[in-house]
């Protein structure tokens, strides 16, 4: 019954992630946040995959709210958060920190509690079917995994 | 004095912007917002590259906050819209929207009225060192374009 | 029966498109002549969903070879070139060119003469199952539009 | 003096890397192996930042040319090798290739020798001056370490 602690996930950035104001282009902070979240699920064994075949149905980004703390650089790793704060029949809310890890270790992607918090996010996801985007329960074996969670 | 209309750019969606769920990739809507920005910076003869070769400073988001209502796909005609809602001495705060063209004229990006909602957003911006990334005043020649808009 | 001239395309250069190094990052010259292609087929009127749902077929790339000689950056306003240089049953060869315009009108995308080269390409593309992605002929609809060109 | 193993790294599959025909989108190709690039270097404990404000220099891509075999799709777990085929006093080629691994572990990128191979690529780098992009020498320090490679 015990909240488990918040999930991390690792991000290195490379090139394709910066602009040429040197620093990592704004929208691609959904994209990690969104790793992380599929990692998340993943480490319950829930397959996307699997789900949209046999139940017909995708998760849906619905709404984000972002806030941009400090910008991060070329070769930097980060690690970000995924607590699921609120979940509902047909929609999970999300909110995911992304900080800078500090003096990483050099060739891995092991994260420490040294971070440097970049921004903050919030994220609402609904179940919806794969073909008319209408919203859906979520699958009963997924919210069995996750109930814990919430 | 007066207001002017909203200013409106056209997007087109190509295969790069859609991803496997068949719809347009969420985070790329930043994206679109962001072109709709720049060339309504354009439009006030504002030059960005010049600010930050003369000025030292570059324009950096600060918050994103968006609603996703339907999803764009493959091959439709977006048009996102620019109001800036309100302009402080080094901050500026958007509201934007895009809506799906219906009916678009076959091979132009040519906007009409017919127009679907798909997604709304608030974006705020702050003037930033192009170096050091910290808050600096908005220089007085993008004020004096642009105080009649908010 | 006489080869029409090449087919061109304007494409303005956003953040989004740049790199740290402050240049466009390399991967997104195959957006652009994407973005090209995707306009010269509708030049033709040939609608690819149409293709997909009615016949079953998407277009994909097989190869590219691309050579950068200068890079662009932002704000600059490139024009892209589509030159379809073979025309199998089952694949389309495509050369393209991307040039940086010179002196630019300032809040349009036209076109002038003056150009730089920055990039070269050469596409294979076939025609395959939408499904499965085994090779498919090109439906005849298509092979009666763009016989001209090759 | 021996030739060591060639050098692999592990991408996992995600929404952003894929489009509307069900596949990850060709040009992502390009992504996946400048990231192995990029660790392949690290491993060489060669720090790029550091080659830019010491040396004044950045690695710039000068030619790609990819086959794509078989497409990768979401969730897929892919491996993309390094092999610096050539080394000359301004410019490196490498040879990259990236195949899906089959059966992989479910939790983690480890990687193991069931692979499937979906592209093939051959990219040249130019050690080039990163204010104006014109041909320089490769550090010594950079040539020291990667000179068994080639």
């Amino acid at each position: 019954m015990k909240k488990v602690a918040s999930f991390k996930w690792p991000v290195r950035i490379y090139y394709e992630d910066t602009d040429s104001g040197g620093v990592v282009y704004y929208a691609n902070y959904l994209k990690y946040m969104e790793r992380a979240r599929t990692e998340w699920l993943r480490n319950f064994d829930i397959d996307q995959p699997y789900l949209q075949e046999k139940h017909g149905v995708v998760f849906a980004v619905r709404s984000v709210a972002l806030e941009y703390l400090k910008p991060a650089r070329f070769n930097d790793l980060l690690q970000v958060t995924v607590i699921l704060k609120r979940c509902g029949k047909a929609s999970m809310e999300f909110e995911q920190n992304i900080s800078r890890v500090i003096k990483p270790a050099k060739y891995s992607l092991e994260l420490n509690d040294n971070g440097e918090l970049l921004c903050e996010g919030r994220i609402k996801i609904a179940c919806v079917d794969a073909v008319t985007f209408k919203p859906r329960s979520i699958p009963q074996s997924v919210l069995g995994e996750i109930a814990d969670e919430c």
